[in-house]
């Protein structure tokens, strides 16, 4: 976790926002910027990056959290939401975007930096879930490419599977490049010169 | 979500229990078991195998904490866990573990609903994804072992890639099998016999 952690909140009402930071201030060193209106959140979280997204409102439309959900870019960092009032079916949309923390009616200047310690370790723990996922993804995908790639070189060469595979590894290497990008660029030729 | 949530409530104090169920009764059809202490916990968990464990306690030590968790199988069903205080550290341990929930001095009956939605809705998102990547993982492990036993049949019988792969495929039908288990029998058996 960053020493100073960089706070964007969303807030419509001034003497809430004042509470807010005021409680922020007292838990830890953050350094927050408030933002009355959702309507640039996409903008601000842009330009301003920040480590977590803090949104506070009334009564949702699905609509409304949908967008401002996709705004805070909930898969780049913790975005935590407090709402009055919310049904199941609303609460589903806002966790299966990636809102780390999701609060009915919750929002008490003293409890704040609890949550939003529980929304930075359950988007890590989902950010570690989510890499693995890619990596494994892309393993599988480079795979199939190399084993492709391994039979076009054993057909071509009448090489046996281990020829193959160290001609590619070779080639790979004198190239500098991954052995993957070889076998890929192998399959594309093979495509293109049938 | 099933008609009738079944849930295995872990409270101490009777009068507090007592304000749990009723404020569930009133959200929803549920089937609330009270267990008044934590020990039996894991017993009561096997036996009953409810939808959601709700675990309220006041003050919890990290060892508390991590046998509670361990013993709710946060992995199999939604675990929320009230506590009065908590820390950074702490509150990483319980997410970590799979608590999907993990409310801070937030536990109030006319409260505790949404942050149950919101906690099956998580289950579900993380459940969801550990599924994805343990397919992914099998998927990319029975390639390796599907590759390693075709290599096994080029060389035994001389065969190209495509015909080592046809005579595996044909054993696996043959033996109503998946191509992935004939893999590893291949293996398997060249191993043994050297």
């Amino acid at each position: 976790m960053p020493a100073t952690l960089r706070i964007l909140l969303i807030e419509q009402e001034a003497e809430r926002a004042a509470r807010i930071v005021e409680a922020l201030a007292e838990a830890g060193e953050t350094d927050v910027t408030v933002l009355s209106a959702a309507r640039v959140l996409a903008r601000h979280v842009a330009q301003a990056r920040p480590d977590l997204v803090l949104i506070d409102m009334a009564h949702p439309s699905r609509d409304i959290l949908e967008e401002l959900t996709l705004a805070s870019g909930p898969l780049e960092r913790p975005v935590a939401m407090f709402v009055d009032r919310s049904d199941a079916a609303l609460t589903r949309v806002a966790i299966e975007a990636g809102v780390s923390a999701y609060i009915v009616d919750g929002l008490r200047a003293d409890r704040i930096r609890p949550i939003l310690d529980a929304a930075i370790a359950r988007f890590h723990l989902f950010q570690r879930m989510r890499t693995e996922l890619a990596a494994t993804k892309a393993a599988l995908e480079e795979r199939k490419v190399i084993d492709r790639a391994k039979g076009l070189v054993m057909k071509a060469r009448g090489a046996t599977e281990d020829q193959a595979y160290a001609l590619m590894r070779k080639a790979a290497m004198d190239q500098g490049k991954r052995l993957a990008d070889v076998a890929q660029a192998l399959v594309t030729a093979a495509d293109l010169l049938g």
